[in-house]
Order: C-alpha cells, then sequence, then structure tokens
C-alpha cells in the first residue's frame, strides 16, 4: 500500500456531507459555510523522510512546513489566511528547535499575510515532527480544482523544473500572486503544485479530469540544477519525475493559451507550453522523432 | 522550559490580526469570517508520550486523537464540523494501522457529526504521530473564552475527577452536547476542559481571568477509580492533578449556580459545585477546618 492507495481507500470511506464541497483528492479541502467558502488544507514534514536535522536548520524546516501548505493553496488560486501548528519536539534542545522553527514558519507565513493562529507543542523521544493546517479563501472565480481539464486544453508550466533536492525544495516561494494574477488573464481548467513531480502531479490532473496528456519533450523548462545533476538519468527525466519543485502545472483552452504566450503576463515568470489535454487515456511523451509512453509518476511515498 | 513558557512566547510573538478574534492561549482559536466566526483547534498526540503501541490499539489512538479534539470545541461550547488528520505512520504495517487509526477517528467523529475532510498521511523511521485539526462554530452566544470568570463567580465541574489513565483518558465521551444544554439554562461566564488536570486548568482559568479561587475540598467530585487508585497519593489528590479526564469545569454566576444545582438540567451527570473566584491571586483548598495554598499545575509538558 503507498500513500495514493490510502487516499483511495479513505475517499471510498467518505461519506457525501453537504458542508463539504471539495473532500480529500485534491490540494485542499472546500468547506461551504455561511460566509464564502473555506479551503483548507494540511501537511506534515517528518525527520529522515522529508529533512534531516544535521544536514539543516530548524527554521528553514519551518520555513518549508509553512510554504508547503501555503503552495497548496497556491495550487487552488486561493489566498492563504491562518495557520495552526502541531509540532513534535526531540528532547534534548526542544525549546531552542521550538524557537528557531517558529521563526522561519513566521518569516514565510509573514510574507504571504498568513497569520498563525494557534497550535500544539510537544517533546517526545521520537523525531522532529511539523504538521501545519493552512486555511485560505479561494480567488473571485472559486477555487481552482483538479478536475476541469478537457480534452485539447493546453498544459503550462509557471518555471524550470528538477533537481530541487539540491536546495529549492527548501527555498521556494510559492506561487499565490503569480495564480492570482494568472486568474486574471485566462480562465484555468485546472491546477496543481508540483510537488510529487511533474509526471506525477500531471497524472493528478488526468486522473481526476478523466482525460489523458501528450508531453512535448522539448518544451519542459528544464532547471539548471537539473542539467547539471544530469548522471545515469537525463535532466528531462529530472524534469519528469523529481518532486518539490512547487512550480503550478495548470490547464487553459488553447485560445487562453495563445493569450498567455503572447502576453507572458507575470513578472519574473515564462509561463512555458508543455502539453495537451486527450480524450483517451495516458501519458505520452512527444519528441520531434518519437512518441511513447510513460508512467504517470513521481516520488510516491510507500507505506 | 516548557509547554506553557513556550504558549507564553508564542503570544508575544503573535501580532493582533483583525481575522483573529481570539489567538492561542485558549481552548481554541476564534477566526473572523465572512460568516459566523470559526473556531479551530489541534492536538496531536505522540506514541511513547501520550500512548503505547504495544498496549492499546491504533483504533483506540484514532478515537483518542478526535476526542480530544472535540473537546476543546466542547469548551468553548461549539459544535464540532470538520477535521484534518496529518499522520506519521512507523514503517512496517504502517497500511494497517492508518487504517486501524482512520476507523477509530470515524467512529467518534460519526457520532458528534464531524466529517473528516482532508488530512496528510506519511510513514517515516519514528514513531505514531497523530496530529488532528478540527473546525467548529460557536454555540448562539458565542464562544466562551477562559477569560470571562468573575470574582464571586461559582465554580463547577461536570463530573468525577481522577484515575483516568486507568482507561477513561482514551474512552471518555466529550462534552459537546452537555455544554450546549449549559447554556440553555445558565450565562457561562468561562469554561475550560480538563486536560491538564483540575488544578491546572482552573488554574489557567485564572490566570486568564485575573482572579484567584477557592477550591471546596469536600465537594470535589472523586471517582471511583481514583479512590481506588489512592497510594501515597490520596484520592483528592488524584482528583485535583491527574490529566485527561475531559469533564467541563466552568463558572457561572452564583445566582446560576443555585439554578443549576435545584434543576440539574443534564440527564446521567451530576454538575457540582466545586468552588468560587476571589478577587485575589493563588489557588486555596479549604476544608471544614483548613485553608491553605496549593499550586495551580497539573500535568506539565516540560520540553
Amino acid at each position: 500500500m503507498n500513500e495514493f492507495d490510502y487516499i483511495a481507500w479513505i475517499r471510498q470511506q467518505t461519506a457525501l456531507s453537504p458542508g463539504v464541497l471539495i473532500g480529500p483528492g485534491d490540494d485542499c479541502a472546500v468547506l461551504a459555510g455561511t460566509g464564502q467558502p473555506t479551503l483548507v488544507t494540511t501537511d506534515m514534514l517528518l525527520e529522515g523522510s522529508h529533512f534531516r536535522l544535521a544536514e539543516t536548520t530548524p527554521e528553514r524546516i519551518g520555513r518549508k512546513a509553512m510554504a508547503v501548505n501555503i503552495s497548496d493553496i497556491a495550487a487552488m488560486g486561493g489566498t492563504p489566511t491562518f495557520a495552526f501548528v502541531a509540532v513534535g519536539l526531540p528532547r534534548g534542545g526542544a525549546g531552542q528547535i521550538a524557537m528557531e522553527l517558529y521563526r522561519g514558519m513566521r518569516d514565510v507565513a509573514d510574507r504571504f499575510g498568513v497569520v498563525i493562529a494557534g497550535g500544539d507543542t510537544n517533546s517526545w523521544t521520537g523525531g522532529l515532527a511539523v504538521s501545519v493546517t493552512l486555511l485560505g479563501t479561494p480567488g473571485s472565480h472559486g477555487p481552482i480544482l483538479r478536475s476541469g481539464a478537457r480534452p485539447g486544453d493546453w498544459l503550462f508550466v509557471t518555471g524550470p523544473l528538477g533537481g530541487s533536492i539540491v536546495g529549492k525544495h527548501f527555498d521556494f516561494m510559492p506561487r499565490v500572486a503569480e495564480a492570482r494574477q494568472l486568474q486574471d488573464h485566462a480562465a484555468i481548467h485546472a491546477m496543481i503544485d508540483i510537488s510529487d513531480g511533474l509526471a506525477g502531479d500531471v497524472g493528478h490532473l488526468c486522473a481526476e479530469s478523466g482525460c489523458g496528456v501528450e508531453l512535448f519533450a522539448d518544451w519542459i523548462p528544464i532547471s539548471d540544477v537539473a542539467r547539471s545533476l544530469a548522471d545515469e538519468r537525463s535532466s528531462l527525466e529530472h524534469a519528469l519525475h523529481d518532486g518539490e519543485d512547487f512550480e503550478l502545472a495548470f490547464a487553459v483552452s488553447p485560445e487562453d493559451g495563445r493569450r498567455l504566450l503572447a502576453l507572458q503576463p507575470i513578472v519574473d515568470v515564462s509561463l512555458c507550453h508543455i502539453g495537451v489535454f486527450l480524450a483517451e487515456p495516458g501519458m505520452f511523451l512527444v519528441g520531434e522523432n518519437s512518441r511513447k509512453e510513460i508512467m504517470p509518476c513521481g516520488f510516491i511515498h510507500a507505506f
């Protein structure tokens, strides 16, 4: 069993509830209330799986724990608002770790207008565990789901991919403002942030939208780091399968796609058209003289 | 440093925000939105600190992880609504643990109308870590805070105390309906659920309300379990200082207190008048012929 099997099982268990507009399986849940809907996401970072305390600082871990959640709100086109933080601290220096962790969280929270409004702090004999739950508000067009891509839609990404392990997975800036600006210039049919890797996350868009996709090998933007990392895996493979770039992948109509390419409306971001959604299932990598099916998999957390 | 020092430090760091009606330091945060305010609480259970996997079942742990959060909503007089669950699973049988944990959470969630609307599930080399974030709606009179007790108010509890370690700390039923019924019969000035122990949690009420308190030794209801446990500590000491009874302690005016005693409006619950709030600081235990100051401390998580 892996995390996706478990999510599928959870979705089977989850009864439809009138208050839950979107339940498990998207970047955020969407809740109905007496006011506008609320976005909620939760992400946990665990020592040894997501970071090693010996190789980084609690401040950087705190920063990442907050930023990955902010990125989930960005992926719905929303604005993050209030965060709740639960922490399991390793005994021995726990107070110091707690304060540095908080500083890292506050730093990125402050940049995005997020208020840390509550939490729970414990120490234990285990490793550092940080869980952030983040609320947000959808954009004026409502939350952007994974499920809205249509055959013929163009697939875009907001930046170069691959090799985030070298540092970007800690230091990335969630694409909140970019997602907001995109909505001013195009009707975004579906969106996701790239945490599991391009192939994996575009696979999620396809699965939820009931589409397949063709990826244009020569148009996928590859980061300089991925080029320098190229080893037994090519730089393109790094761009396709490495996780935690936290760029946005999104679907728009060809008309909107052409306009975005012509306008390039986002400062410091080069929007890249990297594929097209298909009516038939499957993920196909298309080169100048080739078309081969690839597995829509990135990093999968096995249980 | 212990958890309360850390909470105090966090409160110093937390800028006032117009959206945060109540921030860190109460049972729940209270957030303003476009509709009615939202209650939010988060609580994390950690293997070895809060439970031992070898001595209990994942189902019971899941049940408790959900119930402690529901109890925090009850302590504000609110109704729990949506839960988000982040889990760190020990590798080896993680899938099985995940499913049993979920069943336990669902069981108690279903009883209280709570929908598990999202989460994050990971495995790692560490122990089991379960973090639940729970949303809720306040009662019609608004959230009941820790800070509203006034000198002269009577202190009540909703049931017998002490010895929860024998089993009640897993199997307690959060007092959601009871808190709602109380509000129909009295103006509740302040309330808390007893997680750190009676003395510790009434100490929180006092600290937030700027009051002291006299506790009536003979009127504190002592559980049968606490009586059977009496060892080097008396059963009264167990009732005063054991944690995790998850009964409610609350403050009402003497007039409302007399009415509650006369009416006893809650089925299967004997409301007990156990003390009176004072203008001067301190916690005093009053017996037939004695009055001694005691430390307002229960279980404190040292870092």
